[in-house]
């Protein structure tokens, strides 16, 4: 496995060309937020925001918006059980998101099956959380190009079927392989499992391990393939970047919560562009 | 054109007039943010409000009440679909913003025509976004002495029938004269079109690419406006500005949010006020 | 008329006995915040929190829960149109404020009737806003001791009948003689009179003009009497201290906003508790 | 009784084991936030996570949920008048706070019943504010072996039968002694029983005497218990460590509000860990 370093952030976040407008830095849908688990739509949203996507809209159980906007009002809201208002943001995205806090009772599963089936070639899918676990269990066929799975190790085992304990390298990179697209393996050390290669992390500590840091990583990995294409690079820079900024904060802070990590973004991706555009 | 600098926002946000009060300053009303939006009608508020505008009073879908309270207890709030209740928030307001997050369907239409419908000659209004959409849809007119327009290049398109590659400044100068009050075409470098003058913008960078930015340059232009009077260089001043704040949040942001850009508006104005006072 | 200065804040605002608990600093209820107008409620619950009242009760339009909650976790809740809830709520307090945001409607008027009904002699009662206005177009009558009013100068005109520019300092006087209580007349230079003297405010400035700073004001107050006593010293130290705290923030705001006073309020206190103590 | 210091944090707050998920660090389900007083479950939930539980779920009110998420998205809600999602989320915590803004009502006895009922000996449950005003007005068995009490001194004289005055070391020793589990005596300086020691802080202030104080050393106990087990040292660590940064807050703040304490609860922590790594 390639050990992942900030050249791969410095590789990826560059300046901005200037001839550009909101809609060049992409149009990212996060699907997820039910009545429980609000929060992670609003955190993955947050960080996608903060991350640099173009526009950013959530749809959601319509119970989120005023906890959205209240944190959030340069982030758009659509119902997600209005089967042809989710359509509709589906159709405008670049990347879509699903599974943050999306639960996995009926309805969540209908806007899944709603959702896999409004993806086009040219769109990027990110399936989180529930969502994997949904896919898991009711074996549900995904079978686009451009898919990333961002499951931790129990959704790792539900998805591959590997117990916890048997998720080795060889394993993990041979389990990867049978699924489309690019899985990002949770724990104390990422993996990173491309149809081509694979990556681990080098960054991140136990102050991130907290409610909602994966909700987190998936809105930066989201904003990243937003404005930067769906590339291993791309996905590589995420997660590093994600654990980078939270090690950063816990030099001074004995529990990293998403809320630092979102509101660092900008100054961490200006400090890589700045850096990268002097090398 | 003429070229802005910062002197024009030098001339125009002086030190405040010590025997005054709220009213002084002006009331603006913001038309705007429907439940898929209302995130553009807080961002257009907030920066009013953090600009200087005496009272600031948002009309728009009750859904976004909490939303808009919890960022901005300062503005006040009507439902926007109640035709007396919005009526009556227009014949108080000295500046009316129309078009924030305020939609293309039948009930925005509704409400745009209100709107046009009780605008009288002593108040400034200033359509944006969805409402210039409305507008070159529908045909309404337009007629008004004190009316800005903000589109961004599609919008642009869609107001003054020329494509966005055949939107050159002469083209522009012609399309712009042809329409009532001043045309600020957002662009990279924005220009101004004024009945008499025409202006471009020399700040704004890429990190202003975001969702966000022109409801952000609508409350600031509203605010300016409502303190300063409807003349060219308040306008100048209000886009100047706008991008100025953001290039200086740029330095160490690789994204400027709005959120950004209005916390930092009392500081700007007072640094400039501050330093026209000493010249 | 005497000038204020510093020197009174010091005098009120001392050192907390360490022998105490929430209920040594007072309990203020807000009465106010229709469903138009919540934020002024809000700003000076949130105001009467951060001067360091024990305990905050906000009697308001439900609709605000959502918003108070998000800015102010610390404060309660009651719906102010059920009037056994409210009944007890004014019967736990120690000072009552009513009119942040109340309005003047039907509605208005009846929980205004309900709160001049419970008001008992131990408790202190300041009438604001909205308030004034319908005590002065019903003439309901007010005949407490420990009352304050807090009028602007339009709603002092309503209150005294004296149009604005009769108001010299000898016709406020006659006129405040008249009306039971203290009377803060808010201007440019802010005058109080109380039942057996006059004093004038010698802080503020015209940053301060902006939607919320007087129920910021009526805030302070109320958490300062809660703590302090219904005093003259007592409600000149609020009118002084609110003014110099948007002083000091006036030299780096172009508009000093409501949300910006409340933060700096414990910082504030603090400086002259502790300088008094050295003192 | 022995005095604690800072020595009781260090011993508790150790750097985290790099090795670990969310799940290594507790699940905390906060019980509580009627209509009224939801600002307390909010409060005690947001001081559950910054004090770094690893998961923390509220049990509430659903009108508290868009506050609670727009201060707070890492958490999750449940309704907790819905029995059965009251009773799963029971069965997934490993620590319980039941109290804070729950109210004395019947819905409340009802609530506080169910989780009476759902506790196994497995969990810790924290028993706060209204919820031992219950315990002690309907005479509920409390008979679990990890329970702590906090009530504050007329909580206290309900529990116990002992009024303020007689609320001696001596009397409240052999009250406690009778009562399940450990028992803190919120006042001035704290005091602690648990079953085999007893312990008075040395920190706190009356710049701490505000509304909700209470509920955020209830949230920080259980996100101590959550991470550190429930031993008296934990018990220990939590009370010491609420009222030291509330000291150190108060030399720049009159008043300490809880969100104050909240915010520097991470930095706090991660002082003491690297501090007490060193040694």
């Amino acid at each position: 496995m390639k050990q992942l370093s900030e050249s791969v952030v410095q590789t990826v976040v560059r300046p901005r060309p200037q001839e550009s407008h909101k809609g060049t830095f992409g149009r990212v849908l996060i699907v997820g937020g039910n009545a429980q688990f609000g929060g992670a739509a609003i955190m993955a949203a947050s960080a996608a925001v903060y991350a640099g996507a173009g526009l950013v809209t959530v749809a959601t159980d319509p119970v989120n918006r005023s906890a959205l906007h209240a944190r959030l009002p340069e982030a758009m809201i659509v119902p997600f059980n209005d089967r042809q208002a989710l359509k509709a943001a589906l159709a405008a995205a670049t990347v879509i998101v699903i599974g943050p806090g999306l639960g996995t009772d009926e309805a969540a599963l209908a806007i899944l099956q709603t959702t896999l089936g409004g993806i086009t070639p040219a769109q990027t899918l990110i399936l989180d959380g529930s969502a994997i676990t949904l896919v898991a269990e009711h074996q549900l066929p995904v079978e686009f190009q451009n898919v990333v799975w961002t499951p931790h190790q129990m959704e790792w085992q539900r998805l591959s079927g590997l117990a916890v304990k048997e998720q080795t390298v060889a394993a993990n990179t041979k389990a990867a392989a049978a699924i489309a697209g690019t899985v990002i393996v949770k724990a104390h050390r990422t993996q990173i499992f491309s149809p081509t290669a694979s990556y681990e992390n080098t960054t991140g500590s136990a102050a991130m391990a907290t409610g909602g840091s994966g909700d987190t990583l998936t809105g930066i990995l989201a904003a990243f393939i937003a404005q930067f294409g769906y590339v291993d690079q791309t996905v590589c820079a995420a997660v590093y970047a994600h654990s980078a900024i939270a090690d950063g904060l816990a030099a001074t802070n004995y529990v990293v919560l998403p809320s630092m990590v979102i509101a660092a973004l900008p100054h961490y991706m200006q400090r890589i562009a700045a850096s990268g555009a002097q090398a």
